[in-house]
């Protein structure tokens, strides 16, 4: 299957775009090529799909459900009951409307941390999307536990060859305040043998640096640097609360980090995201939504325009975390995290690309699409999305769209009431 | 001409409602009236028409023409060279670009300031949508200006009887560094014998507050106090930077505050609104979006997020600031502070509503309404749009929508070169 893009607009220039399989074979004006298939990108620009490099795909069916809560009532009457009766069958549609929201945003690539791999792994390969779904890890400081985790875990990697080439494996430490330190030192050995990522959320509040020190004496990231575990391989979700001194160690290792202003915000979790500080020191910074039960949305635009608005209030500086900058965060650097040849439009490129919508609001006057595309637009401009070089959306439709969200909506109503 | 919209949701409960004229008539299941027009609510719910309460409409022109700059540099080298070209012509379409982008994302009325007062009230006159638009004064401290700005507003107040009743005239002083304490005391004046509203940015930044102490020797609400202007006709945008005392004076007098998040946020003002304790004091607080050429779109959706996400993020409080107040601030507060009766859906409330949308992912599931449309919407989830009693859009498309984009854009494109 090939595809031809014509007419559509390439950093503010006119072009076509050729789609060779999966891949982008040729950008450039006039290309004389047979495609199976040609898209008219009459009125449209061309960005990367975005990559959420931080999110609970099923979360969707929580959406909505308890707000305006304070965390730890919100997780023992809301989330966690409900989460202990999900099957297998809700998170596959919760997953399944994920993927469709993200679609219908703009979204190509995901990060996913959420239980029963593979309901979640089905529901990616149907959708057409692209994720690294993570193996959930807890053991709660509990040798039995984590001997569970690590078959569990060890099984999972074994059976990966059932999926295509659009979903890969991580492993998913949930936190330090859950996985003990023997764990996250398999699981650090585990991923060095296999080449995985770990996908770990760390500090995230200010109880959890509190507990951290006062439980191993450190704050998180000397934890794991003293555990021996910061790698090239591992993805830290938040890392709100990190100093000068954590910023260069997680340098000097490689480590990654994912910031998700939404659900920072919403959660009251904190605002002083380090962004110019760990990009200065050379840290690939993504950007995540988080799931639907704490931001309440897929929307990576969204994430954009609060990265930047956030950063810019807290510091007290209109000029940092620019439009730019925060686009690369929600393409090219999302996608190295994820370790995928994509978040850019230029050949031999992985073919995930979003068509833009300049036919709205949004985009009238059109000075400067870039901030346009993140100040001023939200996922709703998103006309026409491929992944892998295949068509998910056109005309701002994904087929079958009313199914899944009609499903899914019996799915979450039938779960919070049985 | 009249409205029956049939099996709408209104708070969770499916019913009719029926418009005469330019009221909402009744409210019930299973109406029994014979209408002009039907109108099929069916998977769509009813909400007040937004109520934008800050805004420079014509702004829209600006849209990305400088952005991630410091204040001083963008208004220097973008805006003000611009805008000192700026003809009626221009204004006016940037103002109709205005009113389709809140039409489109469901706002129906809007505070407005800008020069060439008539060419935005023709914009608005034309378009459909209620605005009470304010004549801008400025004496930059000199007599003869000052008493071109009376002059200039007297005429226009005479004037109004040119507009119908969708369009209401105020007086925007702009702020407290352009304007003479002796032309504020006339304007106050003004206001009171014709009992129209004052529109004026106060306390937007720390700068502003440093340099009224050092030329009036007063914070700026001790100043107004002083001066004494303070007044239940006063609606002051920002307001950012105001002490516990300084909430009980606006409190006292009746004095109206609109919170602009994005603006704040993007500009770098601040971020500590204080609306919790504004609220607390009996304070009205609206919500509003700022012109384009700050917060760069004009959706109330986002306004509501910002403003709830950005309260409980400073305040490290996730139940501050929830949804249904973010509402109620965008719709009942915001048309109460422009003196108009709408804002609710109720009978004999004037007929400015929305249908939302419930088929797309943010309402799915749909646990709590008013938190989806909060937190997980954006302004494309608005599919109707009615004010005054007449449809302005219907399937999320206003008559017209790409004449005036096209236009527009032209018109900015050629005002920034000429």
């Amino acid at each position: 299957m090939n595809l031809l893009i014509k007419n559509v607009y390439l950093d503010g220039v006119e072009t076509d775009i050729y789609v060779e399989g999966k891949y982008i074979k040729q950008i450039g004006k006039d290309l004389v090529v047979t495609a199976d298939r040609v898209i008219d990108g009459t009125k449209k620009a061309v960005v990367p799909g975005f990559v959420n490099a931080h999110t609970h795909a099923a979360m969707t069916l929580f959406r909505g459900y308890g707000d305006d809560m304070p965390l730890m009532p919100w997780l023992e009457q809301k989330i966690w009951p409900n989460e202990a009766k999900m099957n297998r069958e809700d998170v596959y549609w919760g997953a399944k409307l994920a993927c469709l929201e993200m679609i219908k945003s703009g979204t190509t690539s995901f990060f996913d941390m959420y239980h029963k791999f593979r309901a979640t792994a089905d529901a990616v390969e149907e959708m057409g999307i692209r994720a690294v779904v993570s193996g959930v890890c807890f053991d709660h400081f509990e040798p039995e536990q984590a001997e569970k985790c690590k078959a569990h875990n060890l099984k999972l990697y074994s059976d990966m060859d059932v999926y295509g080439d659009r979903i890969k494996y991580a492993i998913g430490p949930h936190a330090i305040y859950t996985v003990s330190g023997e764990l996250l030192r398999w699981i650090d050995q585990f991923s060095a043998e296999r080449n995985v990522l770990i996908h770990l959320h760390l500090a995230e509040t200010e109880e959890e640096v509190t507990n951290s020190v006062k439980q191993f004496g450190l704050t998180p990231v000397r934890y794991l640097y003293k555990l021996g575990i910061l790698s090239p391989r591992l993805v830290i979700a938040h890392g709100i609360y990190v100093d000068k001194d954590e910023i260069r160690m997680l340098a000097d290792h490689g480590v990654k980090v994912v910031h998700n202003p939404a659900s920072n915000m919403k959660l009251a979790s904190g605002i002083h995201f380090q962004f110019k500080e760990m990009k200065e020191a050379g840290i690939a910074v993504g950007l995540g939504t988080d799931g639907c039960s704490s931001s309440n949305n897929l929307d990576m635009i969204e994430a954009m325009k609060l990265a930047s608005l956030l950063g810019k209030a807290w510091r007290k500086d209109p000029e940092a975390l620019t439009a730019a900058e925060m686009l690369d965060a929600a393409t090219e650097q999302g996608a190295s995290i994820l370790g995928i040849k994509a978040g850019r439009v230029k050949e031999r490129y992985l073919a995930d690309l979003n068509l833009i919508d300049l036919r709205i609001p949004a985009f009238t006057p059109n000075f400067n699409f870039v901030s346009n595309l993140v100040y001023a637009a939200n996922g709703s401009c998103v006309d026409t999305v491929i992944c892998n070089g295949k068509v998910l959306m056109e005309n701002k439709k994904v087929p079958g769209e009313d199914e899944i969200m009609e499903q899914t909506a019996r799915i979450a109503y039938n779960l919070m009431s049985r």
